[in-house]
C-alpha cells in the first residue's frame, strides 16, 4: 500500500509565524500523499472579543454557543482555512480547505444533552467519514486541509482537530500505510519529563505496557499515548508525536519524535 | 454535451431567510449537473462594524484592504459558505463550498496600481480556472458552491461574484451545454421598467440589437446584457436574468425570466 501522511496542527504552530511558514514549506515538500488538520489558534478569542463574544466554561469544558460557533466556522473555516491554503499553493501544493460538511465528508451527530450541554458540538467515528471521496481528492494529487469543523442536520457543528485527525486516520487506513502526526510543544514523548532531549524514538506496544506499568508517563501525555494505540487498534500503521520543527525528520525514517507503532 | 446549470446568487436572496430557504430546497432539486456562486449580503458588514473594520470607497469603488481582505474571507469564504452548504447536504445535495484558491480553482492576478489602489482584488479570465479538477469534482456528483474569492501569490483576494460565475461558465462550456443563471431582484429584463410583469421571456441578438437601437432598455440592466452576450460570444449556450423564487421554472424550457440567447 501506499503511504499517506496525516498531519495535525495546533494553535502552538499557527500562533507563531515563522514557525507556521517553515512547517508549511516543510509540509508542502512532503512527496506522498498528504491530509493536513488544522485548530484554531488565538486569532479565534481574539476576534471573539473584538465582537463581544465570550467563552463560556462549564467544569473546565468549552460550550460551543450559537455565536461560538458562528465564530469557529468563520475564523476556523474561512480565515484559517483559506490562509493555510493560500500560502500552500503558493508552495506549489495543491492545498484544498475542507470541512466535514463539504462534500459530506466528515458527517457527525451533534452531542446529546446529559449532565451538560456542550451545545453545537460534533461527535464522530470513522464511519462518519465519505472515505470514497476523500480518497478521490488525493487520486487527483489535491492535498486536503480540514478545519475543525463537521455537520449534521443543516447545522455546521464544533468538532476536536485531535479527533478529526485520529478518525480520517483510521478510515483512510484500508487505503494506504498511514502515519499519523500530531505536531505538539516538544520533541516527542520524554523519558524524563524534565529533559527535553530525553526523547523515546520508539515506542512499541511491549515498552508502552513496560513504561505505563513503572508509571514512567507524566500526566499530560497518557490521553494522546491511549489514543495513539487506539488508532493502531484500529489500524493506523504509525502514529507520531513530535515537534512542527522536525517534520522532514519525522516524515522519514530516522525520526526527531515518538514513533508508535504495533 | 450535458446540461450544467451555473447560478448566481446575492444579497437579495442571502439576507431573506425564507427566499434563501425556497432557493436552497429548489437548487437541491435540480437533477443536472450544477454549481452555485454565492456573494455575500449584509452580514459582512455588521461583522465588521462589530470589529471596527470600516468600509472604505475610493470614487464609488469599494477598497480591499487587509482588514476588509480578512473580513471577507472569514464571513464569506467561511460564515455564509459553510451555512449554505450544510443546509444543501441537509436536502441531499453534495455540497462542497470552495474558493479559488481550494485546488487551485481560480487563479487571479492582483489588480495592478493605477490611478486607484482597489488593493487585494484578484482580476480572473476564463484561463484562471482549473477546468479538469472543476469538470471533475462534477462527475464525482459533488456540487460546487464559490465564495467570491480567489487568490495569487499565496494571498486570498476579493473578487465580483458575477465575475466568477462569468469566467466559470465559459471555461466549462467545452465541457457542458451551460445555463448561466444570475437571480437578482426583478423577475427579468423588463420591456417597460415600471411594469414589473413586462418580462421579455426570450431575448435573441437580434431583438437585443433592435431593443438597443431604440434605447429601450433601463441603464441598470444594461452592463448585465453586456456580459450575457460577452459570455456567449466565448461559448455559454444561456444566460437567463431572473428572479430566485423563479428557479424551478428557470431551469426548465418555460422560463419566467429573460433567456439570452444568441
Amino acid at each position: 500500500m501506499n503511504k499517506l501522511y496525516i498531519i495535525k496542527i495546533g494553535g502552538n504552530v499557527l500562533d507563531n509565524p515563522s514557525v507556521l511558514e517553515k512547517f508549511l514549506f516543510d509540509f508542502a515538500s512532503i512527496k506522498e500523499p498528504k491530509i493536513l488538520i488544522h485548530g484554531g489558534g488565538k486569532i479565534a478569542t481574539h476576534i471573539g472579543n473584538q465582537m463581544g463574544i465570550e467563552s463560556n466554561y462549564v467544569n473546565g469544558r468549552r460550550i460551543t454557543d450559537a455565536a461560538t460557533l458562528d465564530l469557529v466556522t468563520m475564523v476556523y473555516g474561512g480565515l484559517v482555512n483559506k490562509q493555510l491554503v493560500a500560502k500552500l499553493q503558493q508552495g506549489n501544493c495543491n492545498a484544498m480547505g475542507v470541512t466535514g460538511a463539504d462534500g459530506n465528508l466528515i458527517k457527525a451527530t451533534k452531542r446529546p444533552v446529559k449532565e451538560i450541554n456542550y451545545g453545537f458540538v460534533g461527535d464522530i467515528t470513522p464511519h462518519s467519514v465519505n472515505t470514497a471521496l476523500l480518497y478521490f481528492l488525493l487520486k487527483q494529487n489535491t492535498v486536503p486541509v480540514f478545519a475543525p469543523l463537521t455537520h449534521a442536520d443543516g447545522m455546521m457543528l464544533n468538532t476536536n482537530a485531535d479527533t478529526i485527525a485520529s478518525v480520517i486516520a483510521v478510515a483512510l487506513s484500508k487505503h494506504f500505510d498511514v502515519r499519523l502526526i500530531f505536531c505538539f510543544e516538544k520533541k516527542g514523548v520524554l523519558r524524563d519529563v524534565n529533559q527535553s532531549e530525553s526523547v523515546i524514538r520508539h515506542l512499541h506496544r511491549n515498552l508502552y505496557e513496560e513504561l505505563l506499568g513503572k508509571q514512567a508517563f507524566a500526566d499530560g501525555i497518557l490521553p494522546k499515548l491511549e489514543n495513539a494505540y487506539a488508532a493502531i487498534q484500529a489500524g493506523v500503521k504509525e502514529v507520531l508525536i513530535g515537534d512542527a520543527s522536525d517534520l522532514i525528520h519525522n516524515t522519514g525514517h530516522e525520526t526527531e519524535g515518538t514513533l508508535i507503532t504495533i
